[in-house]
């Protein structure tokens, strides 16, 4: 067991290839559930592999939910569950075939950025720094890049193509170069006819909604995203707001919702950054295919930007009865400026968009489509990711070595790893509002992970740990010691009046 | 009476300053109802003006509604509707007063492109000609003009501006342009808070939707826009299908027809080509004042590229009660690939957008907002359509010209100077559909007007004219005395074979 042999891994990262190795074993049973695996250490000496790589693995087989880590007693083998519709081992297996080849020499980069950005209220002087926005005022190098790319495809490309009307679905250049994207980046085989471009992904919430119905009951993970629940409220959906808990959506809460469609972001969720476990994708999944007119909504909408490790799998890659609709988006890669999204449909949704919302025209500007394809083409779009990573990963690093620094054991941090926000604990007899709200008076805007709740209360938090959800790639790092302390006094309930 | 002082005309052509001290004594009651004007020699020898000036005025007093002219007659003035809420004699001289002031120099163009328009499909081999097309293969000028903003832009202004997430209504500095653009061209006076910007005018009718609720029975003209149809029937709305009489929307079918919210074109129906006259403007205005619930949406989609004459005045521009949503497009202008359009909503709307839809982030690319301020900006969006207009009146002229040599007295056609299509009645005793299919076994592909109806048939027409709403823009001039002969053919029934 785990006597693999690291010379097979072809064009694979060490890393990449022990975790796959692993992965599998534990999907077939070669390693069972609960069997504990052996010691970092021990693991690296007998690979013949450095402890940083086996860590990397381990840290990924996590993330995804094939291994459980215990505290000062090592990682377990998790128990997936058993075959469920659509999910036989042999589909698993053909679902994992179809994981990323991890694009040559790139790794996941930055996140959580656009659909929340506001611009920057006039009520920000004296701030010291604001966590609640998505994004600062600087340009994104990724904002650059699309600069380059619509510059390079209006001097270069044929009149006759950038001018013409697309179709509803988006060009088919498009869809084939997305096509090859989601094949190479997420494990997801599909058809360009199934792929359809819109105008942000605010408005391909929108065309799910048309394409499924209103009359449909929606649900949406809780705490979530705001947003989100005004989108589906403004085409007047009844809406469920269905519980997390520490492995996604709670199946029980599900159930009972009563929700027929069910919106979630299994990568990466906003706001408490949780992952999805495979056991419960599975089940997500049995779940959806059990009802006629089930469906999931895969939210994927900054999963790209992981900071550490591989992206992680999507649940649409997994699915073999075609009950996943899938959204990405490229405002997170290009800068929140671009408003370009789009959605992967199953076979028979695929069909239904014809006669039902073949009416509209395509809701992005050609030229727009024409450069994406081009830079998808050129491979310009997958290789920067990796350069663009280190900018959010610094800043993250930086305010967690501040917080550490000042808060030590009050802090405690969950999530990290996952995108372009975290959560912030800290332990305190305070209310989260109280929190925030004497940190405000301080300079430091906060969101309480309670104000995403969709019954919020500021009770005082039942675990002594008040949470707050960290959008930091706006701020300054220089304000990072500042910010901690700020922090620090706000916990304490702190006198009135500025520190 | 009819006796004004031209030379106190100002910066206006002779034809606008005559045209609206017309209108101006139509509306006081100067001039009262159904009283013959002068003929036009007559006026034009005791102004001193040349009869085509005349002409000019004249042609838009009736496109407009203030006159009627009655064949071998001559020119009567209308009876305009007392006053209806909103609709005082001094409302309606507030509303005249912000009747544009015609840009310098410049005069409509070219009109229907984009929303109807499909790729060129790959059953048109060996067809001769297409009038069901909104445009043809080839770049407009109207493209081009737009890719040149766009490469502009890019080089010229500034990063922070262009790359920044807009927010939901639009960027200000767009709103602000389009404010200013319908003060000139349309006489809407609207503060750039009431402007929506959105990726083309679907995106547009669905937030129009979600704004007033999906509740509410929603109407749309008859003969109409299959596809607005189809956007709002994907919106799960309940529908109703409004028939049309000489003067625009039918006020006896609207008020049977139960709904509370009525979608029209006043200033060019599709398909009909029709202008809704200015008494029943009013009337249309009056039983929007008159329900709670009550809106109209002006879908003004190619008010600028009237033929001939002013374009049509808006009927937001008349409206003081806060009753009219209005929709305008840029994807006329500036060719189908750009996907931007926007709503001016009344006060009290514009309040409601914050509540419902402030959760949107801005469907429309920040460099394409900046890029089209600029435009705007600098003058160079309205100087260059009097240019553009050349083209299609030029292709009208020649295919009326090839019609009428070889149909004679049996062509009848309506309202060929409102935009990019016209409606051709031929007299025939064959159903329209089937005229349609010889056509197309000649060569020759026409929408049959009957087939824009809710409830379409295909009786013999009742009064012997089969007609069809024909789009040029894209057909090949050459073809034409070869399309008049097939059509002559086809109303013949003709013998079966290709002749």
């Amino acid at each position: 067991m785990l006597d693999y042999d690291m010379g097979a891994r072809g064009e694979l990262s060490r890393y990449e290839y022990l975790y796959r190795c692993v992965r599998d074993d534990i999907v077939s049973g070669e390693i069972p559930a609960d069997q504990r695996l052996p010691s970092k250490r021990a693991l690296a000496r007998s690979l013949g592999v450095s402890v940083v790589t086996v860590e990397s693995a381990l840290a990924q087989l996590v993330a995804e939910g094939y291994v459980q880590a215990r505290p000062r007693r090592g990682y377990y083998a998790r128990r997936l569950p058993g075959p469920v519709a659509g999910t036989s081992p042999s589909a698993i297996r053909a679902a994992r075939a179809l994981t990323p080849a991890a694009p040559p020499g790139a790794r996941p980069a930055p996140g959580r950025s656009g659909e929340g950005a506001g611009a920057p209220g006039a009520d920000d002087a004296g701030l010291l720094a604001d966590f609640t926005r998505a994004s600062g005022p600087g340009v994104s190098p990724g904002a650059r890049l699309w600069g380059r790319a619509l510059r390079r495809t209006l001097a270069g490309e044929d009149e006759a193509e950038l001018y013409a009307p697309a179709p509803a679905r988006g060009a088919l250049r498009l869809r084939e170069a997305i096509a090859r994207h989601l094949r190479a980046s997420r494990g997801i085989v599909a058809d360009p006819d199934r792929v359809v471009v819109g105008a942000g992904a605010q408005v391909l919430y929108g065309m799910v909604v048309q394409l499924l119905g209103p009359g449909l009951a929606y649900g949406v993970e809780d705490p979530g995203y705001p947003r989100l629940t005004g989108i589906y409220r403004a085409h007047g959906v009844s809406l469920r707001h269905v519980r997390l808990d520490g492995e996604g959506v709670d199946m029980d809460a599900l159930r009972s919702s009563g929700a027929e469609v069910m919106h979630l972001m299994p990568s990466h969720q906003f706001p408490t950054g949780r992952v999805t476990s495979v056991a419960r994708r599975y089940e997500l999944l049995g779940w959806a295919a059990s009802g006629e007119r089930r469906y999931l909504v895969e939210d994927d909408y900054d999963c790209e930007f992981r900071l550490a490790g591989r992206p992680i799998p999507s649940l649409c890659g997994f699915d073999t009865e075609g009950r996943v609709i899938y959204v990405g988006t490229f405002s997170k890669g290009l800068g929140p400026a671009l408003r370009m999204a789009y959605l992967v449909l199953p076979e028979r949704l695929s069909r239904a968009f014809d006669e039902r919302l073949g009416c509209y025209s395509s809701t992005v500007s050609t030229v727009d489509q024409v450069a994406l394809a081009r830079l998808l083409e050129s491979g310009g779009y997958a290789r920067p990711l990796s350069r663009y990573r280190a900018s959010p990963r610094a800043g993250r690093d930086a305010l967690l070595a501040a917080l550490r620094a000042r808060l030590g054991e009050r802090l405690v941090v969950e999530e990290q790893d996952s995108g372009l926000h975290f959560v912030m604990g800290l332990r305190t007899c305070a209310g989260e509002r109280e929190v925030a709200s004497e940190a405000l008076r301080r300079g430091v805007r906060v969101a309480p992970l309670s104000s995403f709740l969709s019954l919020s209360c500021d009770a005082p938090v039942p675990d002594g740990v008040a949470r707050f959800v960290m959008q930091y790639e706006g701020c300054d790092r220089r304000s990072f010691p500042a910010v901690a302390d700020a922090l620090a006094l706000a916990c304490d309930g702190g006198a009135p009046g500025r520190a």
